[in-house]
């Protein structure tokens, strides 16, 4: 069993046409699955629509509870990625299971969009690493306590 | 570095108004891995174009010889569904290399196709499991050798 | 009301992966019109599952004998490219109606298919053009008698 | 020939990651008419990049004086929809010109976006209807006097 929980990011932001502006929507992680045909055990559990940088430390010790107290070894987290290597570090405290972070630099609703590719990296990573907290964005896995985005290439780089 | 070999399949027809029919063009490979943002080191080599249900001996071998002339412990393989298998335990006469093969039920052209996801999860496996032959597919990895196509449920599964 | 007939054709075709082959499949023009929020009142009827290279003089009929049967005066028709100016032919005997036959090069299922344009295209056509029979495609409107299919351009060209 | 004046609006917007939010981008019109085959002869002009609700009377005047000094007789104008009948009851001071407004109510970058079969509905249009402004949404043609958007039903409608 995968435990899949989702925070918002920009991988839910949706266009609404009533507000003329785009917002983070009800998590499409359950519609990635399905359409992708993925057959492995999972439950998916919205826990925040946020914008990681709207985040705060009452936000992150929601995730950190949830993880803590699921009674699965396998834990894959969508997140914005402003914010997702702070969370991740946060998450280095719990022991014993592998916890896996993803998100997208373009909504799941976008042409073109790394949503679908960043998942399915994620859900192959969630069940063949080893216990620890692991950044998986732009076809690699990160320490999160060695990454960060650099915001201007729109990708994860190791910290020097 | 990861070397990826192309060899057609679904995950890589196209349709042609010409012709009035889909045929499998250049490979989609590195545009899916443009278009993701993956900066993990790789190499993309077309090796075949062809319908897996067409591939015969000669076909195979080729494959074979280019995953065992290659320098790099991590190989990636796109590859027809259909006899993906059978392709599979050819190559797990080769040892020290982790070999993961993937390919899509509906083609990377086509709206909705599982190219990206699948090509995602096949890239993240690659690079986190021990030496030897597996099949990335529906969301799971599976041993060549207990997996089998279900060509009604459009889905691998393990054999009984 | 807009009576819209659909034929099969490209813009209908289908991957089915248990067959390993693209084939016309139910008619997509009822999602593309809900899709694109259309409040034009029209029906959609499904005469034929046809490719249009394998249309012959009955399967023309059918479709004479709807259109001729029509209580309405604005008739869209989704046909197969090879043969669309053949049939408007044909349909050119039936007076006091406004006809118009459109398709695509690509499947609406394709990403990047020309499907939703050229449909878009042909309803505007259809409730703003004089009676009589048009070919519309390559955002332009084409008298069946003096155009035809240039196979190896994509596109429909007039006659010299 | 057929100018067309881009102005912004829904239809433009991208997702920017670096900014994270969406922006009114680059016109998307030229690639709309390229993917879709369109050999009509027109010329595409970005005057704007405007969410139509920012949109001043200086604004409007610079598209109304573009369409007045434009040679061509066929005038197709995309722009956002919140304020285009506004927009378009300026346009009725110009005569002997066929002037058609449209827009989409998802960027053409969203998947499932009207965009395209918005623009090819309008080129449609401005190619057959009479001179006058037309307001062309929904797959319907709009006199911009008497039509106005229903926000909350995203579409638009005729005014009592």
């Amino acid at each position: 069993m995968i435990d899949i929980f989702t925070t918002g990011g920009t991988i839910d932001k949706v266009y609404f046409d009533a507000l003329s502006e785009f917002q983070i929507g009800p998590t499409t992680l359950s519609q990635i699955l399905t359409d992708n045909g993925v057959h492995a055990a999972h439950r998916v559990t919205e826990l925040l629509r946020k914008d990681s940088l709207d985040m705060d430390d009452a936000d992150r010790q929601i995730i950190y509870d949830a993880v803590a107290a699921s009674d699965a070894a396998h834990i894959l987290i969508t997140h914005g990625t402003d914010t997702m290597v702070q969370t991740g570090r946060l998450l280095s405290q719990i022991s014993g299971k592998t916890i896996v972070m993803t998100g997208a630099m373009q909504p799941f609703r976008v042409r073109g969009s790394d949503a679908e590719f960043n998942v399915g990296f994620a859900l192959a990573a969630v069940q063949t690493l080893p216990a620890g907290v692991y950044v998986a964005m732009n076809g690699m896995i990160f320490d999160p306590v060695r990454a960060e985005k650099d915001r201007a290439g729109s990708r994860f780089v190791v910290r020097d």
